[in-house]
């Protein structure tokens, strides 16, 4: 007998048809000797219906009283779970997060879970019932009713086993499983049996977006062991675990892309320190993001240039701030680039192999596909090129590391 | 300056347009220098909504469950018309049952308030917010949701004035006061100007819809001055409050009417105690709500005829269950009659001056209308008449009792 934490996102109840196969999903697994905790979102849908009313209220709607009103979402989830779970003889009790004390700051809109009270809950394990959580959902110190932002749900259900020390959290997805890459890109992408938690932050961060990379994080952090797997088909799905001592591991797990990268240059910038800074400074004052940076030496030793890269969205806008700044510091020219991709090969077996990148840039070249930007971790390179080489680079890196097939070091 | 508790039911609050109208009215209410705290309703049409969902999951959905589902209506209203106050410049915080702790039984669907815990509104006053309340629902003593069953928003408003020590209590409906009879009946009924608790009583409980019983025994016990009024139009609506010393009082404030009753009646009973309750016994245990009960003097000292009436939706099982009773206990004979209704004079007046029943009876015969049954209490005469007769009776009686004018005893 094992306590097991579930999730099941919008999609997975987004109807009354798909709660109730939920419910007998849930049966199962109790019939196997299991204890189970559900965590459930807002039906899909209805969180873009609250959105709407709130946008007739007002542009801007009172971050507070967002999150009273998206807080009815899981609510009713939760309410009509519990419901299909008692109709068929399965005794249950639903709660909201402030029913079961998910303590939060006082971010609106965009909380941290503090801690969670489990108390209530694991009594109510204890008398055999199923205990349905509202996720995405707190309460600050206050008493007011705060949420987590967008996929939040899976960060409860991954405090919910931390509190309640689970033996594994599931999240279940309209996806089986974290794949070695988008199957829609390389038809051979190959389900993994297992991730590192480190890997899949890499593979959740570069738009893999099977799971919140906060829920990652904290699984990681209090070694919550996860699982990704479907609401609507069988299968193991994928876990999500610490590497294993003595366990062989692949050399690299997967190849992550991001479609929505554009690139900006200063040309011609006096090679002096402080640089970075004066232009980098106004780019986060105007609250956008840099993903890389890169920064060469100076071939004459006066001048050298200076590159980084932003979400496709803030492109023009970025470009706008590079232009005063650069101006300003005698910067030569100013270019941009808004089509270009960012592929990066993921896995800890790179650690204690060399030639991981070489062997990536060979094959690159191989295509004819010429490298803009290359960035390096230590258990991931990442390089930018042309938009137009994504799905040709991507499927060449996956035939070159035998991704299709169960490869250990 | 007076502190004010408002009430806007679901169709106040039908629409993202009609919530802003309400924001509309309170910033006028706050204008004029007053406090408020806002008791809303779920939107018209939510509550539907969730039972249809509710109805989705289960049959008989679990009343605890459903009281979470059902809650999350006036929860949205909440969130919704504090953004709208909030978008005009005026401070607003809402608040669900739990968070202003009010405390109720543990009846799910049909909870009692036993304690609302005020401090907390009452700070956001003096820091002069408006504070917006959900009604209709509170906590049970373990933090469980619960709800006050249908109407129960009018429940909570009043609830919160009785423990704010309100100046007023403010009813928004969609129809301007309490009127002499409905005017779709009688084009001539008028609006009243002032009815006193005990007579607003039963008015109430004999179909006039607007407000719910409860609130205004509560609003009696607690004498918390009462006012019903219209969202949608300017006016001073009624005022319910308790009799005043010395002021003078119209013989009979209004004429209400039920449509929705059924006669039944056991002929030739045994005349001998325990009767009444051998009858009335399995009616109340199959859950039948009895109105009128009526045993004649036996005329030849040994047999009587027992008639009562139910709600028209209960006349097929209580024939059934009388049938059944009266054939054991030896009646002659069960007869029913579902086409009747009831037609009653109220009026606190009537307490000081005889003839009120008389003058009712005379206007009835004069129009040919006979009275099946008679019912009487210190400030109420209430007849059965077949139904055919409803509207020439109710007509007749209004203009004997001169009720289209302001006429004080």
């Amino acid at each position: 007998m094992a306590l097991i934490i579930q999730k099941y996102g919008g999609t997975s109840v987004g109807s009354p048809e798909k709660i109730q196969a939920v419910a007998e999903k849930i049966i199962g697994y109790r019939a196997q000797g299991h204890q189970l905790v559900v965590v459930v979102s807002a039906m899909s849908g209805e969180t873009d219906r609250l959105l709407g009313l709130a946008g007739a209220m007002s542009e801007r709607p009172t971050p507070r009283e967002l999150d009273v009103l998206l807080a009815t979402g899981e609510q009713a989830t939760i309410a009509l779970l519990s419901m299909a779970l008692e109709e068929r003889g399965c005794p249950a009790r639903s709660y909201t997060g402030a029913q079961v004390h998910i303590l939060t700051d006082n971010a609106h809109n965009k909380a941290r879970i503090r801690e969670i009270d489990a108390d209530r809950v694991a009594a109510d394990l204890a008398a055999q019932h199923v205990v349905v959580v509202a996720g995405f959902q707190g309460v600050d110190d206050k008493g007011n009713i705060t949420t987590l932002g967008r996929g939040g749900s899976d960060t409860t259900a991954v405090a919910l086993a931390a509190a309640l020390k689970a033996d594994e959290c599931q999240i279940f997805t309209d996806v089986d499983g974290v794949y070695t890459t988008d199957p829609r890109v390389e038809p051979d992408a190959r389900r993994l049996e297992r991730i590192t938690f480190e890997e899949m932050l890499e593979m959740a961060s570069l738009g893999s977006k099977v799971l919140q990379i906060r829920a990652v994080e904290f699984a990681g952090k209090y070694n919550v062991p996860l699982r990704v797997l479907s609401s609507f088909e069988e299968g193991d799905g994928t876990l999500i675990t610490y590497e294993a001592e003595g366990m062989e591991q692949a050399l690299i797990s997967g190849i992550a892309f991001n479609r929505d990268e554009a690139k900006l240059t200063a040309l011609g910038v006096p090679d002096q320190p402080g640089v970075a800074h004066l232009i980098l400074g106004p780019i986060a004052a105007a609250n956008i993001e840099v993903d890389m940076i890169i920064q060469n030496m100076a071939a004459d030793g006066k001048t050298t240039d200076f590159t980084f890269t932003v979400h496709r969205n803030d492109f023009s806008r970025g470009l706008e701030i590079l232009q005063k700044v650069a101006g300003g510091m005698g910067a030569s020219e100013v270019v941009g680039d808004p089509k270009i991709v960012k592929i990066s090969l993921v896995g800890v077996g790179m650690r204690s192999h060399a030639g991981i990148a070489s062997s990536m840039f060979e094959t690159l070249a191989k295509e004819g596909i010429n490298i803009r930007m290359i960035s390096t971790s230590e258990i991931k390179v990442s390089v930018v090129v042309d938009e137009k080489y994504l799905e040709l680079g991507v499927r060449a890196l996956h035939e070159t590391f035998q991704l299709d097939q169960v490869v250990t070091a």
